[in-house]
């Protein structure tokens, strides 16, 4: 067997979980790394073009879907800005036509959302897999401080503003079945447990992170997997959502919806971002997370500090995906070597033996 | 130079000139013996799904084009599937995938409705050229034989039913310039002038035909270019259009809204149509097309007998799209042996000298 033939082998199997646009960001980084990429992706979102069709054709919403899709395929220039459109005018107006591919997709495979995924990810030569985290038609559902219900999730997304209160707990609904318990897609189980490491974030802590954590099991089946969890701090707080929050609130909330040994790496930034780009966000009540160390320490998360932050289009802060993509990947490394991988001379990792729990 | 070469340059060009399920059926069966195709369309078209996106989005009609690109693309089954998939719900109900592409890359190239095609064409790897006959926006009226004028493709077609009158003649208005000439798109031109073959139809005789012969100047440039004109009639007649019409009335419309020698070939059917398949046409006001040889012999055209019904489904007649394209390609080599071409003696054509003007 030759040593190039086992380093693919090796290639890491990372699955992503979120939603949003911090999700597709970090899968753009990774698949330069990895074939082997399984992105979890949240369908609770109920606004703009994915509501509309959620509505319209009683589908799944595909927007998140789709951007993640993007972020993975190996598709011409003019096809990824084909599916990136949006119609300017009459009754589709802010439809994204890559939404409706993934919409007539599901009608051709009658609903089957996750056969409809994986027919658009062979037409866009896709690396890895994209699956929605259920196939139920869900609703978000938080708990504010004050025991009120909010329902939905855009209006969830400005909570604060609109109900003066903040978020306590999140959940999921059956729309369909109130009653019953969401299940996860059933690949998942399996995707994680043949997980080399799992990521979780970034994105939006209460509308694309916990929405998939309240999925029936899932957050047991990641935490029974052999593979660490890695939380990817947001950089910028979201207004109405996690205003005043600090990296360790973020990771507050997600033990909280789970269980206190949940996470086992923290990706935190730690550059200070420019005042003139930072106004801007301030005009809109969003201010960088602050990185309060003193509050990990107490837990047995270890917190990884790096320059996370990517400038788009001048205007838009963002994790940067090549060094997002580099750190998981540094994590990757570290827990194989941990575990008394036999390594080459040359660095070249020869053999990983099966892992025993990480905690 | 090998034969081979010269067999793949020899290639015949050409140019189908037409719309609807007529024009994409020859299409698929002509792309079997040469790649050297351009489809010239109509755009008249302001029914169904097309005519929706047409007034709502302000731009020429996509079906046509459409069914013409999928007729001539090479693509995966899937991608044909979803393209000629129609929403069976919502607010998109009925309204063509295919159609939405061709919309998305129209508003992508700014209106700019030949490259937008040219762009689908690439991604659905089309064999040829599909090219809309103008890309002003037109509308097409009748003159009945009582002298009432009829506006608009989707009146015209129902004419005899809706006002008790048969159509004399039918020409394109400019619905923004209302006083300017409708030109052709500017490749088309060089596409006639090079062609080995024009044909006409099969099709929509007012509605899919002749809309583009009524383009400013085309008919002329047509008429004078060197390839000779090949119309293939119907095999049934159009309710409330060519109701009663025998071949060579078909003919007598091409020529009156042309030239008296504007036809050089005339495919027509000769196979009788069983009774059951005929009697549901016939309860929806269609019948056969009856040969009037006798009308033909008083003209120059050859006409040619074949077989060249094609049952789909069990239910539709349709013009075969093979022995369509054989009898095409057996007019090509006609015309090139006659042109006194050099063959080998395996049959091979070995040269091919510049024809002079077939009339």
């Amino acid at each position: 067997m030759s040593t190039e033939h086992f380093m693919v082998k090796n290639k890491p199997k990372i699955v992503s979980i979120g939603g949003g646009t911090g999700l597709s960001t970090m899968l753009r980084g990774l698949k330069m790394y990895t074939d082997r990429i399984t992105a979890v992706v949240t369908v609770a979102d109920d606004g703009g073009g994915s509501g509309v069709l959620r509505s319209d054709l009683n589908m799944p919403p595909p927007g998140d879907i789709r951007n993640c899709l993007l972020a993975l395929s190996e598709t011409e220039p003019v096809m990824e800005k084909l599916l990136r459109h949006r119609f300017s005018g009459g009754r589709l107006r802010g439809q994204s036509f890559g939404n409706l591919l993934l919409a007539a997709m599901n009608e051709i495979y009658q609903g089957d959302f996750v056969t409809a995924i994986q027919s658009v990810s062979d037409v866009l030569k896709v690396t890895g897999k994209v699956l929605p985290v259920t196939d139920e038609d869900v609703e978000l559902v938080a708990v504010l401080e004050n025991g009120q219900k909010v329902f939905g999730e855009s209006n969830i997304g400005h909570c604060l503003s609109r109900y003066g209160c903040r978020i306590e707990t999140v959940c999921l609904r059956n729309k369909k079945k109130p009653s019953e318990e969401i299940v996860p897609v059933k690949e998942i189980a399996e995707e994680i447990q043949q997980a080399d490491l799992i990521t979780l974030g970034p994105g939006s802590l209460y509308t694309s992170v916990l929405p998939n954590l309240c999925v029936h099991q899932l957050a047991e089946i990641i935490h029974k997997a052999k593979a660490p969890v890695v939380y990817i701090n947001n950089i910028m707080t979201q207004p109405g959502e996690t205003d005043g929050y600090t990296a360790f609130d973020h990771v507050q909330a997600i033990l909280k919806h789970t269980c206190p040994d949940f996470i086992d790496y923290c990706i935190v930034n730690n550059r200070k971002i420019d005042t003139p780009l930072l106004s801007k966000y301030i005009e809109q009540d969003a201010e960088a997370v602050p990185y309060d160390s003193g509050r990990f320490w107490q837990t047995r998360i270890s917190v990884i500090e790096k320059d996370l932050v990517g400038i788009q289009d001048n205007r838009y802060i963002r994790h940067d995906a090549v060094v997002l993509a580099d750190t998981i990947l540094d994590i990757v490394n570290k827990v194989r070597m941990k575990d008394s991988a036999a390594v080459s001379e040359e660095g070249v990792l020869l053999y990983q033996p099966k892992r025993s729990r990480k905690k």
